[in-house]
């Protein structure tokens, strides 16, 4: 009883609390400069950042994807030091937790890509394209001629062009996790997004090409963007195509030298990480091989590896059992060897998919939303954004609910912020429009979660 | 039949023999610079290092612990441009995958811990202590006072005291995957090398800052050595007893946000990290903070927490069985939930482990076997190294092989490697000594595991 008033979980609450405030005094008091001092900081944000995110997922209870929790997370800690509390601000610095965001993003596309089917992608092929057609289309014709010229007057056509292009590629690591969370992948309308999503950041690379091209030349040529296009279909077609005739040859070669869960866990992960490295080599985004190549694997490629340990147990156990069970637990057997793979990135996703959620959420600076004439230029952009994309989710095709396709495009994360960027590079962005861009950004990545909630509950 | 022979697994093997070789010619071609293409690489540099661990596995056809075949795959990768192939050179450099390293080792440590039992560790106490004792006493006899001043006449005593100091600390690590790789954990025998190794590299830490002090004040105070060891008990005792009694607590705290895996393995991970963070804050190596994490979870920690998902189904097919088939299913559900967090953390260790020790043979430079006089003295060294700790091995007391115990602390690994860096640092170690150094290191780490494995397989 003693022990139990002694130690109750507030108690520790409040010691965790007070360690926290503790770290840069201890930190700065310990030798410093030296590599296992960095490498060992670093462990700490990693625990931080993945404890916060678990503590987030209290939004669970509130019917939301964790992914929201995960999110709001990332912005409560990034703005704590407009309270004066800069304990975590390194953490948004740290070059290995940055590494930790992109391989993590990285690693949900491949899961993604190995829950999903490639004869269901195939299947919402038409009105994927034409999903991501019009999703184009619309946002860029609203930024770049509606919003742009009218909310920010007298500035250059370029400008307006690259804000335009800023409002055309979909995020789809946003969407995908709220429909991962909710157990929705495989719906109609999520097959669509996610191939939607997929050719929405070919052709956002082939705009920005574009747009770039007209900005540094004033002109580009039709050879240069059919190169660009080609390129993006080649590796996309290419390594779907070669990846399903070659993987199962590539599995029996491993499965020679071992046949274990680390060897089939290895071979998968690292199937993911090349096709995402050759992606890049092309210049695409690497989430889009990583996204391939977890379309290309399936449990043909594995077939010569042994099954979940506890499966042996059970199949031990069928064997003296009476037919019902036997069938029974063979049924449980078949039901857990098939998944065995995304089961096993499943610890390897907890480590590093909560870190992108977080630092994308730390990135959220507050103080942007000060600023009542970028508020009012951002709403614009905010709007142009989701009518143009929820617009195109009209193009769906019947059967589908076109509002949840709609506002599954809607996030604009990361992509978003890579147009600005480069467009703040060759000097056509300036302060007051990146601002505006990125307070998009944020209220389009925040909308969704909840929105894409509510429109699957009342399904 | 044509498929088979145009994608036979010989020729997709030469296809990815083939790409290996255009891997920097590709690269170079990708526009260069950005960060998305910085990382990408070390995607592929993840992938190679792992795949490359997985192919070295056949050692274990010839009855060998996987370990050995990481450490020679590494020291193969790593010495591939003294035959002019340099693709692989930048893996040693890239600080991620240095990251990654450190990382591995002290996930590792936290492994071993959580497969290691305090009950058991404390009953090998006594034989611990006296054998980390003496593994300390006889090689720092036998490097400072005979091989030192005998193979290099001439030096300075303080570098002879480095040499012996040099020669102190065991390398967990390697001995520890051996023990893990032939599962072997839980024998006496590795109970008191996984103790005495802590406590070695406890007193090792003592050591090296007396040897420090001497070389540069000429003097050490007792108070600063009792400051040292203070705080490393203190640590040690304070995170085993402080942690058994709150993590039950902080189990129950999580376990009211979400019972999950997913809470359930971040949980643990994160108390590992954070407890390698505080062990460096001190001025420890943060493997033993990973360590002492592992120790502190057990079952209790977590018994509020969901079991692993399959064993749900399992229950409910118990509850429609005989009572004897009812029986195994319940003895195979609590197999699989007591090592719940083990399981969970095995493809996390996948990712991250294997490197550390591929990393670890890469940072072997071959090319300094070629002087023959540091050979000896190496040789020399090596000798030493062996004998001292197979010697303190006799320290294990009755009832347990005194060889395996002996041979178990006989890799160096890095902690050698350290010492020897602060010598040079400090100016007491020179080129041809470190280069003694790293061969004895190299020697010791890639002789343990087929030692061992041949006292395990004789026992």
């Amino acid at each position: 009883m003693l022990r139990n008033r002694l130690f109750s979980p507030t108690m520790v609450a409040a010691l965790l609390g007070g360690a926290v405030v503790m770290i840069p005094t201890l930190h700065s008091f310990a030798a410093g400069g030296d590599a296992h001092g960095e490498y060992a900081l670093t462990f700490l944000w990693i625990a931080i950042v993945l404890l916060a995110a678990k503590v987030s997922g209290l939004v669970e209870r509130f019917g939301q994807p964790a992914v929201l929790g995960e999110l709001l997370m990332g912005v409560a800690i990034g703005n704590l030091a407009l309270f004066g509390i800069s304990t975590f601000e390194p953490i948004k610095a740290d070059p290995m937790i940055i590494f930790f965001a992109e391989l993590g993003v990285v690693i949900l596309l491949f899961q993604i890509g190995l829950e999903s089917n490639l004869k269901d992608m195939t299947r919402v092929g038409y009105p994927a394209v034409m999903v991501a057609i019009a999703g184009i289309i619309f946002p860029f014709i609203l930024g770049a001629y509606l919003v742009g010229p009218y909310l920010m007057p007298g500035l250059d056509t370029n400008t307006y062009l690259f804000l335009g292009a800023a409002l055309t590629a979909t995020s789809v690591g946003i969407t995908a996790r709220v429909f991962k969370d909710l157990g929705k992948l495989k719906i109609k309308e999520s097959q669509i997004v996610l191939g939607a999503a997929v050719i929405d950041d070919v052709m956002g690379l082939v705009i920005l090409a574009i747009v770039t091209a007209m900005v540094v030349t004033g002109s580009i040529t039709a050879g240069a963007v059919s190169m660009i296009v080609l390129k993006a279909v080649l590796f996309l077609g290419g390594a779907i195509i070669i990846g399903q005739i070659t993987a199962p040859y590539i599995g029996d070669l491993f499965s020679r030298i071992h046949t274990g869960a680390g060897m089939k866990f290895s071979l998968a992960f690292s199937i993911g990480l090349i096709l995402a490295y050759i992606a890049s080599l092309i210049g695409l985004a690497p989430i889009i091989g990583a996204f391939a190549g977890g379309l290309i694997l399936d449990s043909v490629t594995f077939k010569r590896f042994r099954r979940p340990e506890f499966c042996e147990d059970l199949d031990d156990l069928a064997k003296s059992s009476d037919n019902a069970t036997k069938e029974k637990l063979q049924s449980v057997v078949r039901h857990y060897d098939h998944k065995h793979v995304e089961d096993l990135l499943e610890p390897v996703g907890q480590v590093f998919v909560p870190i992108f959620f977080v630092v994308t959420g730390m990135s959220v600076d507050l103080s942007t939303f000060a600023d009542t004439s970028i508020i009012l230029t951002a709403l614009g952009l905010t709007l142009a954004a989701i009518v143009g994309k929820v617009a195109a989710g009209f193009f769906a095709g019947k059967g589908t609910n076109r509002w949840l396709v709609g506002f599954g495009m809607v996030p604009r994360g990361e992509v978003g912020l890579i147009f600005a960027t480069i467009g703040m590079g060759l000097g056509v962005v300036t302060g007051g429009v990146f601002s505006a861009v990125i307070i998009m950004v944020i209220i389009t990545t925040l909308i969704a979660p909840p929105v894409l909630t509510a429109i699957l509950k009342r399904m």
